[in-house]
């Protein structure tokens, strides 16, 4: 199933995506639960559909427009980005060595989430070193605290597209990431959200391309910590909640992985698939002062 | 104006306490609005109270008992704190220097606050190395991008008591602290806030005690990073909003201090005491597997 968060009128609704067709279908949700994006779909038997509407009709919002909390984020979780983060010099977690033991869990705050569409805005009084990041990110259906491995894909709800916008010079300067990756507008998300049956977690193409250049290309079975680890790291001590959003970690390709870096400029559009999911694209503004 | 957010029957109020008789008054607010706690308070005219209830015949709930956000934590920001962890072994950002140059800044999810009273809970199949510390917090009241140091203080609500309670083993672990601090119970907040004229940023006295013995004894003015430069630090590119906590720092005379560390066990009573704000006790427990 795949599902899209969207704005008609001025109402918020959550829909099911007939791309062929290139329709969405609302489902029959209030619209206090519709607010919560593709989360309101938790916990239930799906609900009927409506009439069909025009996708060139409807606004896309981001599937969890706002979620509960910060999005969790697992860094240097594919083996040749973090080679390449590692050489960047902004690892201030390279002295443990390129490849880490264990997940480096970080997060970013929910107000970072942009919908497919809306600008990425970057400030240059504050950053001259903005960058994308391709991510998987996990939405996450029953909650629970002390999840194992084993059981732990019974916990995801769905899956959709992050760009782990990144400014590299404030995630060096603070030594913890939490700054660098919560800038305003840094976590553009969608365009939709897949059910956990509609992708192969050991065999999905993730690509990036900027102005139509391809810059990172991998495979979800290259995670060095896969799903089923993160969720049971995380939960160990960490009661997960319904709609917390994990996001998965990025292949190379990243700007600091070219000598010299390529950051995002103004312009610049930054272009995200995951077969299943869709195609996440996001324009480069950048913010006047 | 010191401020409980508090339980009675089943439902929370907000309320002014009076110390000397030992009541709380609670204000005029709807069910709704006081489910925020303090936040509730923010942006309005100060509201009528209501007769008096005894202070111990309320359940007290911390000031901002879910924060709609993870709480900002600022690391290493008392110079001789920044020394003890440092040779602590546990801190990965320690290559960079004891001392930070620039403000480190993690989050805790909203879900680890707890009140006064209520027990931090151990597990020890996940964390044989928990910590206190005992931190000033600041409740955000306007928010606001670009708010420049000269202006931060405008934007400060109040005040409270945050326990930063830290596993050590896992902060060391993981790279990023994101999981050693956030796991369940690991907020103890309270027990009261206090509004920003209440409390005298450049000479606050902030102790901690373990089962009766001084463990940290410091003043606020020894912050490295003052608070008009952690809120300008952060807003740069990351609006701030209404109700964010922002904990300040540890000083010194924490677990991982002492040689060998002393971490807390079952049964432990840490006890946090910042003057104008009162006393946020917490038990130890651990649970059972």
């Amino acid at each position: 199933m795949r599902v899209a968060t969207f704005t008609i009128g001025d109402e918020r609704r959550v829909g099911l995506v007939d791309a062929d067709a290139g329709s969405v279908a609302p489902f029959d949700l209030s619209a206090d639960a519709a607010r919560a994006g593709v989360v309101a779909l938790i916990g239930r038997a799906v609900p009927a559909t409506l009439s069909p509407l025009p996708l060139d009709r409807v606004r896309l919002d981001a599937p969890v427009p706002r979620p509960a909390r910060n999005i969790f984020c697992v860094g240097k979780n594919y083996h040749d980005h973090a080679h390449e983060f590692s050489r960047s010099g902004f690892d201030s977690s390279a002295a443990a060595g390129a490849v880490p033991k264990h997940p480096i869990i970080f997060s970013k705050v929910p107000e970072t989430v942009i919908a497919h569409g809306e600008p990425i805005r970057i400030d240059p009084s504050v950053s001259a070193a903005v960058d994308y990041e391709a991510e998987l990110a996990v939405i996450i259906g029953r909650g629970g605290r002390g999840i194992r491995a084993a059981d732990a894909l019974d916990h995801v709800w769905g899956y959709t597209i992050v760009n782990d916008v990144t400014a590299r010079d404030l995630q060096g300067r603070y030594s913890q990431w939490l700054i660098g990756k919560s800038q305003d507008t840094f976590c553009p998300m969608g365009p939709f959200a897949v059910t956990r049956d509609a992708l192969d977690l050991g065999d999905t193409v993730i690509r990036c391309l900027v102005n139509g250049e391809l810059r990172q290309e991998s495979n979800t079975r290259h995670l060095i910590f896969d799903v089923p680890t993160i969720i049971a790291t995380l939960s160990a001590g960490i009661t997960l909640q319904p709609g917390d959003v994990i996001a998965t970690g990025t292949p190379a390709g990243v700007g600091i992985g070219f000598d010299p870096p390529r950051y995002l400029r103004a312009g610049d559009v930054v272009r995200i698939e995951i077969g299943p999911i869709g195609v996440l694209e996001n324009r480069v503004e950048e913010i006047a002062r």
